[in-house]
Parts: structure tokens; C-alpha cells; sequence
């Protein structure tokens, strides 16, 4: 196995031709065979086996830093830099992370997760380098989906200013999670077809082989050629209006063209953009056939790619039935999305009413204000996203959509512990920085049902309103409490004495478990169902509070600005004498594992609240 | 006098040519006489009049929908529909928004406040336009400063699906707020010294005007003629690549060139942009020599421009000196702003290290991320940004600062109330959305002198770290009161009975009035600086609480998610007995007006808060 021999960054220099063309094969082998086994981004990490081998033979680790864009395609990476046997613990708990860290390794130079990041940070480093008066090279690799969205033409935008050294390479799938979309796209594509590049971009090559010296002066000698000839092809057209030059495009899974392409690119005395086609789930026959599912895949079988265990409905699938019948039912229902039509759920809705249905690329920012001007010019939007990237959109929720109390639904999918992700995309954050915000009304549903009846809820809801709602199954006790939903007024699901559990969502489904916990303790817990995170009922806990020792609200969000410490200050303000006992998720950023596991571990499982709560009686 | 034939909207189609002539020069008075005594933003309205009026003599209002982006240049617009007599009362409480404002007048069709927002609530409009079977025509009004925002580059990026009738203005004075910067900009720059403008342009014109029938046909022809010589002009060239049609440039002074204009670009059947070239500040001298100070600016003597009254320095007056030190004492300090150099105090930083200053454009989420990159790369970066456009860079803070833990510091000006601005101005969220943040420590001093003591204690600290300080005159009391920072100390600056005021920042001004009015009540409050509001002082706190009947934690942020909540779960965990009484903020948005009058309504000044002290020890 010539991956034997890789067992330290640098290793992979050392390695004949003949072993370097055996090496992708073997890669991807062992990728296929791990991730089968546990879940995983397989389809990103095949696209980029070669490009990442040329990176690596190119530049110089750890001194040089690679910076990867959202960062789920740096398996290669971590197979290079001697990570290969932790694959075994990938994502899991106390495990390897899935996407870069710097803690984790001194060859990940910078911790991603997000989209649209890296050129951003690349510009950091490398005028930091400039500054300091260091030398190494700057490479932000970055996803043709990635430059959707705003935050990588920022970047762009104020690249040019550098006239040193800093190569984004470019990692052109034509794909990012769901399809791409948009202007961007389009002048990618004509570059991808281009003939320019056979004809034009090899001439130019062969003449740079020609001239003996390097640096500068062969580079001003390109911008000069191209640019006088730029009339007449324009390749990169967009990229060179901004002042970052454009080499490409080359084949991303030929690695010698790509090391010749690379070294060229370093030489560059300023930014510069290296076009790498690459194919998505390259080598896997599978993965290349269903790229999008197998983006982010479960354990699956190596022969035929099917997930190993089909699990019950999760609160996606609820969420893209009910759209779809809200669909149906009224028209003026439309779905935006950021490159997410598969993960939320919208593929349905997508394909019955492609007319009310926008794609916007990940484009949080803009898809919420596009909403916003949808529902001031009379239709309903319904923007599905996942907790964590609606944090892009912050600014636009408060300015655009609250401050005018315009009607646009979030679903805020991925809110609570998302497990094997980790920390960049735990969605913990979204109920306080949503109830902080005026005109907002912020749901979470306790079941399958109940996200159904709070979804329509939603849609006749005449202001700015979040239904959130977690990862995986859907909960599917308590069936038989469905009372209407009534805009700020909780369910009673059990009265009780002594001990209220006052739980939002997810938490219900706990609650329950600490209820009967408490039970087998003879204690006589209520149970209630909050319904509203803001806002919360406010008349029921004044009503019931004197009738309890311990209030206990329960979410999965940070305790700092969630429902807790709303609750607590307005019991507090109402006279409550007893004892309040919030349970959140404490002030950290909460790591990858099993979710069972995270909650255990931050105390908000069912045995710790409960363990919590006999202590204070007692 | 032709203004006063204006009373409402569509009475500009009524004047004769002649009338039309005269318009300009008199609303330039008008704005230049009505700002000079309220103040106001000057110098962009003056470089929109003609535009304004050639948008009003083509477009019908309110059928047509005009939107502008950042909406302090729509001062044209309000006097064209009707609004001309509530300038007195410009951004005075109760009075006339100096943004558009859809409560005020059907004929603003979205509010705005914050950048790039246009183009995005444009499309919005035009789809649901589009879907509910409606007819009128929809203009994004932006600025050549907002394009360097990336939300109008993800908008732009999604105009291209649009089929139908979509106007984009854009305003190209050669400046944002501060100068602008990068790729965007060059390309501008080049549109707009470009020859094709005469040649070209003109002879499409011609030919246009030849061609008998109007509609998708003649555009048809535009954009295949354009399409055939596209590789010899390239006028708009990235505009054309993403699917947007080009127009322009068009002397955004010369108000019968852009009728014409904006009636061809309102038969286009997509996208199209228009490009403007204005002056800003045109026509009045002072104006046009200094834009940046006629931006927003004071009450000011018409004849010489000069403001009337100078006031006390400000907290960015000492922002600005304690940058220009420690830039020169610490080598590894480096400035950034997002099109703020002025507003934020940076002017003199940057004059003294150019090498060490960047000024983004308006782009916050960039210079988020390039911070965290510079930081990682070994420098310290302090990102002076206003309050509310942090907002814009929620995720970045979280993501790519607080999660790395990295040594970024965050100098937050006009955090607190802003005044006339208004709503969308107001910097009453940070408190919370940053104390949420895992790693974030938010300081806010007290006075000018702790100023500059907590802007070299953050900029050695070694993790992200925010400072905020009020818009305004720096409150010079409480001089003798210097004890060194310490992270997560408060200062006690008069110990009391009864009576605890834990004052934040600008509130602590408020509460050396508040104990001033209580010691005339014969109340002896005792006095603490809280001076972080994380990690605030708990160890203090548990220390003194049994010696308080009240303790009032206070704050000019909203309640939700606040300091004030923060604290009083932590006084009630550890048995506190006596009253909470938070001073924040309430649940709403806070419209313009002078400050010491907001604060009033609110009930946070120093009358309100000792009344309601009063009421509960009694």
C-alpha cells in the first residue's frame, strides 16, 4: 500500500510517479470503505483526491496554509498530514473532527464550516505575512457553490489590493449541495467549455516554459499578453475586471498539470485565481451518480450505496409534506431556499410548484431580504434553513423583515444539537437572537404533529415568525394532545404538583422522561408544552407558578438570551417565591458526537435534569 | 416658486419644460435652508435631484415601486410626494423619517437603512409581482458604496432568472461614505471614462429611436447588437456576464437624457442596469468640496458650510487619539473599517499607517473574517464598526472569531440609542447577541478616560473582545475614579444602603443622577461601573447583594438577552431575596428623536428610573 507511506505532511514528496498515480485509487478506497462505516462527506472528498495531492506537493506544510472552504472536503488533507488512522473516530464524539481544526492539527491553518470564508481568511494571512515580515504561501480553496454567496465577492472585491502573493484556487464542480444557481454559474460554465483554454491558456503555457527566469517579469508577461488579447477571449473576464488574475481552467483530477498550474500560481505577485475542474463523487460510481446524497451520507453499503438503516420520519419529511399541501391549498405560499433544496426538505415542493419555488445559492442575506420584498409585494415567503446559517442572516431578519413586521416563515431546520458536525453547525444560538428581536414570533414544535399544525399556524400568521424544529426523527409521543394553536399560549400536557416542567420542542420529548423519572422518585411532576418561545404565555405561568416549589424550562439553546432567562426574570417579576432551575446549554461551544452523548455530557439529559431537580427539592 | 405646485406624487408631470428646468435649483435650496437648521444627510441628496425627478416623470406612484438603498438620499422623493412641509420636523421625534418609510407614505414601497438591501427587495417585488398577476414596474435605487456590499452581488447573481421587467439604478457618484474600494470599483471607473458611452451607446440610441415598434422586439435587438460587438466594447461587461442587461452611463445631472433612459430600460423584458454618473453634494460648494462631512451632518451656516455649534470631543474623538498611539506602540495593531474611516475616528490611523489601515467597503462580513485571518496570522485587529451594521457580521463574529477564540478586538461606536437616524440606526442589540457568543468578553466604559484604559486592555487581551460606547460627547464625570481594568471586574464607585445601581457604560452617567435624585428622597444608593457585561462581576455581586434591598442592573441595550437578564439569573441562582429591577431596553423598535427624549418615553432616564426605585422600596 503506497498510503502506508504517507504517515506526516510532506510524506506524499517523497513518493515515486509511479506510487503517486496508485495513491488516488487507494485514497479513495479507503474513504469509501471508512465512511461506509461512519457517515460522512463522501461525494465533496472524492471530487478533490488529486487536487489536494497536487496542493500538497506544491506547497510546503505546515508553513504554507491551505485554508478549505466550508471545510467538508479536507479528509484528503487529514490523510496527508498522518490523520489516517483516526478515520475510525471521524465524527465522532472525542473523535476526529469532519472539517479542519486548528486544535487538531498545525497543518489546518484555519477552523471552517461555513460557507463562503476562505478568501476572506486567506487575505488575513497574507497581509498578516506581509506585515510581519514572514514568508510563506496563502491558498483558499474554494467551492463553486461557495462563491454564491456574498460574503467571497467581499472578498474579491478587496483582493486586488494585495500585490503580493495569495492563489484561490478555485474548486469548480459545478454543483454545490443543490444545484447551482445564478450569474456566477453561468460565467463559470462558459470558462469550463471555453476552447480558449486548448488553445489560448496552452499557448501561453508553452511560451512560459520558454523564458528562463521566473517571478515578476515572466508574470507581468503573461498579464501583459492577456490582457491585450483580452478583447478577443476573455477568459476569467470577471475575475481579471476585479484585478485578481486567472489561470485556468485545468483538469482537476490531473495532477501533473495541476503541480505545473500551481507552481505557476505561486509565482503570481498578487491574487490570483486558479480555475480546477473537478468531478463530485469522482471514482465511486455511486457517489457519482447521487452527489447530493451522498453530500453529507450516513453509514451505507460499499456494493450498492444504499444507507445501512432507513430511520423513521424525521421533521424534515413533515416539514416537506405539509409544504407541500400548503402549497395546494394557497397559492400565495412561496419557498426560498440557500442551496438547500434537499436537506430542508423542499425538493417536493420544488418540483410541484417550481414556479413559487427559488433556489438563491448560499445566499442567506439575500434570500431573507428577497423575502422580505416577496411579502411586501403580498405573498407568503417560507425560508428554509438550517439554524446555524440563518446567524448569516441576522442583520436582515431585524432590518428587513422585523422592523417593517412583514409575514415570512423561517424553518429553522437543524435548531438544537446536530451531533457529528460539531460546533459550526450546532444550532443553539437561534432562540436568543431571534426573541431578542421586536415583531418576532419564535415556535418550536413538541412532535410531528404538531410541527404540521405550527407550520400552517405560521403561514396565516400576519408578522415575522420561526418555527425551529431539530435534526433527525420526529418525536412521536403524546399523540393525542393536538390542541389548537393559539399564538402565545402554551399546551398543559400534565398537570402536576411540587415540579414544573416548563419545555419547549425537543424538550418535551425529555420532559417526559424526567417526568416519569421523577415519578419513580414519587414525585408528581406538571408537564407543559410552551409552545412559544416569545412570546411565551406569560398569563398560564403566572396563573399556575404558586402552585409549584421548581420551575424548570427547558430548551435546547444557549441559556444566555434563550426562553429560560426570559422565564425566569418575568417569574421573578410576578412574585415567584419557589425555586427556578433552567436547563440550557451552558456558555461553550459544544463539540461533535452522538446527540444522546453532547446532552449527557452539558447535563441536559433526562437523568441529569432529573438528578438536578431531586437535589434542589431535597 | 415651481416647488410649490408640488403637493403630491405625479404633479412633477404636470410642470411645463421650463418648470422642469427651474425644479432643481429651487429643491437644492429648499434642502440646503431646511438641513442647515435641522441637519441632516446633505450631500447624497443633493446628487440625487435630477435623478429623483426623472424616476417621478417616468415611473407612476405608488403604483410603481421605488426603492432606495440605504434610503438617507430619498429627501427628493418625499418632496415629490407630498411630504415637503414636515421638513422642519426632519428626524426629530415625531416628526419625518430621514429614510423611506412605508408607515409614512404609500409611495415608500420598503423601509431602508442599512446597505445593499435594494436589489434583493427589488427581485422580491418583481416575483410576487410576477405570481399574483400584477402590473407596475419595480426600481432598486443603489449606490456605487453599496455594491461593494456582497448581498447586492448575491442579488445581482439571482436577477438573471427573472424574465420580466426588473430596473436597477445605479448611482455612481465615485464614492460611498468613505472613499471606495476595490475590484467593483475600478470596473465602475472605467464604465464611466469609457468613449464607448458616446460612440457606441449613442449609436444604439439612434438606432433605437429609427425602429418604429417598442417592446421585447426592440430590446431584442439592443441585446443582440450589443451581444455581436460585445468583444470590442465590453461596456458593463460583468453586469452582461450575469445575466443583466447594461445601460449607460447616462449624466445623472441631465434630467431628459435619463427619461429617456429609464423608458427604454422600462421595456426591457429582464434585468437591467442603469448607470448613473451624479455629483455628490451637487451644487452647493461646501458640499461638493467635502462630501464625507456633509454625509450626515449638524445644523450648519449656509454661507460657509461651517457646523454651528462644536462640541465637546466624543468617544470616537478619543477612539481616534488612542489609536494613533497604540498604533505606534504596538507594531502589531492594525485598523479596519467597512467605508467608515471618517465615522468611526480612523481618519488619523490611517494618515499615520497607511500600511496598517484597510477600509473594506461596506462590507462587514468580509472584514469580520479578515480580521479572525489577520489575528490567526499573528496581528491584532480592531474592527471599528457602528453598532447596528455589526448586525451584518453576526455569523463571522460567532463562527470565525469566537469559535477559534481568537484575538480580534471589536470597537463598537453609536452602541446605545443614535438619535435622529432613527430605527434602523439604533444600537440596542449587541449587548445581547454578543453575550451570547461563547469566548466574547463586552466591555463598555463609563467615561472618555476609561476609554482609552479598555481599548489597550482589549488590545491585549488574547481572545475576541468587544467595546462599545455611545454616538456623542464622551461624559467627562467621575475623572478621579481610574482603577485599573481587569477582566471581569466591576468598579465600585460609591458604596450605598439599600439601594444597588450596577450601571453598564453610558448608564452609568444615568445613575450618578439617579443616586443624586434618591439622596434628595434621603436614599443613600450605592454606586458600581460594571464595566463588563461578560463576564460581569459575579464574585462582587455575591459579595454585596445581602447588603441591598434593590439592586438595578443598567443598560442601554434592549431587555431580552441583555446584561440586565444575565445578572438577575445569576442574583436569584444565588438566593438573592430582595428586587431585581432591570433597566433595559423594552420589546420594541426604537424610532428617532433626540436621545434624552427616547430615553424618556422609554423610561430609562435618570427621572423615570428613581420613580420607579421609589415605588418598590416603598
Amino acid at each position: 500500500m503506497v498510503l502506508d507511506k504517507i504517515q506526516k505532511e510532506n510524506d506524499i514528496k517523497k513518493l515515486t510517479p509511479q506510487e503517486l498515480r496508485q495513491l488516488p485509487e487507494e485514497i479513495r478506497q479507503f474513504l469509501v470503505e471508512k465512511l461506509s462505516v461512519t457517515g460522512g462527506h463522501l461525494a465533496s472528498n472524492l471530487g478533490v483526491v488529486e487536487l489536494t495531492m497536487a496542493l500538497h506537493l506544491v506547497f510546503d506544510l505546515p508553513k504554507d496554509k491551505i485554508i478549505w472552504d466550508v471545510g467538508h472536503q479536507s479528509y484528503t488533507h487529514k490523510i496527508l498530514t498522518g490523520r489516517k488512522e483516526n478515520f475510525d473516530n471521524l465524527r465522532k464524539f472525542g473523535g476526529m473532527s469532519g472539517f479542519p481544526k486548528r486544535s487538531e492539527s498545525s497543518c489546518d491553518s484555519f477552523d471552517t464550516g461555513h460557507s463562503s470564508t476562505s478568501i476572506s481568511a486567506g487575505l488575513g494571512y497574507a497581509w498578516a505575512r506581509e506585515m510581519s515580515g514572514e514568508d510563506y504561501h496563502v491558498i483558499s480553496v474554494i467551492g463553486d457553490g461557495s462563491m454564491t454567496g456574498g460574503m467571497a465577492y467581499e472578498a474579491l472585491n478587496n483582493a486586488a489590493a494585495l500585490k503580493k502573493n495569495f492563489i484561490i484556487v478555485l474548486n469548480d464542480n459545478n454543483m454545490s449541495i443543490s444545484e447551482n444557481v445564478g450569474g456566477m454559474s453561468r460565467h463559470l460554465s462558459k470558462l469550463r467549455t471555453s476552447s480558449n483554454y486548448t488553445g489560448f491558456k496552452e499557448g501561453v503555457q508553452n511560451t512560459l516554459e520558454k523564458i528562463p527566469v521566473c517571478g515578476e517579469h515572466l508574470v507581468a508577461g503573461i498579464r501583459k499578453t492577456k490582457s491585450s488579447i483580452k478583447q478577443m477571449v476573455i477568459p476569467g473576464m470577471m475575475f481579471e475586471e476585479m484585478g485578481i488574475m486567472y489561470l485556468g481552467p485545468v483538469d482537476g483530477h490531473d495532477i501533473r498539470a495541476m503541480v505545473r498550474i500551481f507552481r505557476e500560481a505561486s509565482q503570481v505577485p498578487g491574487p490570483v485565481l486558479v480555475h480546477v475542474l473537478t468531478h463530485k463523487g469522482n471514482g465511486y460510481e455511486p457517489a457519482e451518480r447521487h452527489p447530493s446524497r451522498f453530500h453529507g451520507t450516513a453509514p451505507f453499503d460499499v456494493e450498492t450505496g444504499i444507507p445501512k438503516d432507513k430511520s423513521n420520519p424525521s421533521y424534515t419529511d413533515i416539514f416537506s409534506t405539509v409544504m407541500r399541501k400548503m402549497g395546494e391549498r394557497e397559492p400565495k405560499v412561496v419557498a426560498i431556499t440557500a442551496a438547500m433544496a434537499d436537506g430542508t426538505g423542499l425538493k417536493r415542493f420544488r418540483n410541484m410548484f417550481p414556479e413559487r419555488f427559488f433556489d438563491v445559492g448560499i445566499a442567506e442575506e439575500h434570500a431573507v431580504t428577497f423575502a422580505a420584498g416577496l411579502a411586501a409585494g403580498g405573498m407568503r415567503p417560507v425560508f428554509a434553513v438550517y439554524s446555524s446559517f440563518l446567524q448569516r442572516a441576522y442583520d436582515q431578519v431585524l432590518h428587513d423583515v422585523c422592523m417593517q413586521n412583514l409575514p415570512v416563515v423561517f424553518a429553522i431546520d437543524r435548531a438544537g444539537l446536530v451531533g457529528s458536525d460539531g460546533e459550526t453547525h450546532q444550532g443553539v444560538f437561534d432562540i436568543s437572537y431571534l426573541t431578542g428581536m421586536p415583531n418576532m414570533t419564535v415556535m418550536a414544535p413538541k412532535n410531528k404533529w404538531e410541527l404540521s399544525d405550527m407550520l400552517k399556524f405560521a403561514i396565516s400568521h400576519d408578522g415575522p415568525i420561526a418555527l425551529r424544529y431539530p435534526r433527525g426523527e420526529a418525536y412521536v409521543g403524546l399523540e393525542e394532545y393536538r390542541a389548537p394553536i393559539v399564538l402565545g399560549k402554551c399546551e398543559e400536557v400534565y398537570a402536576g404538583t411540587k415540579v414544573l416542567l416548563f419545555a419547549l420542542g425537543s424538550m418535551v420529548d425529555t420532559a417526559v422522561q424526567v417526568r416519569d423519572l421523577l415519578h419513580s422518585h414519587g414525585i408528581d411532576a406538571g408537564l407543559v408544552n410552551a409552545r412559544f418561545a416569545k412570546p411565551f404565555d406569560e398569563e398560564y405561568l403566572k396563573q399556575v407558578m404558586d402552585g409549584y416549589d421548581v420551575i424548570v424550562p427547558m430548551e435546547e439553546n444557549v441559556a444566555a438570551g434563550g426562553m429560560g432567562e426570559h422565564v425566569s426574570c418575568f417569574l421573578r417579576k410576578e412574585g415567584y417565591q419557589g425555586t427556578i432551575l433552567p436547563v440550557a446549554i451552558p456558555d461553550r461551544f459544544v463539540e461533535q458526537g452522538n446527540v444522546d452523548t453532547l446532552k449527557e455530557m452539558l447535563g441536559i439529559d433526562a437523568s441529569s435534569i432529573t438528578d438536578n431537580i431531586i437535589k434542589v427539592i431535597k
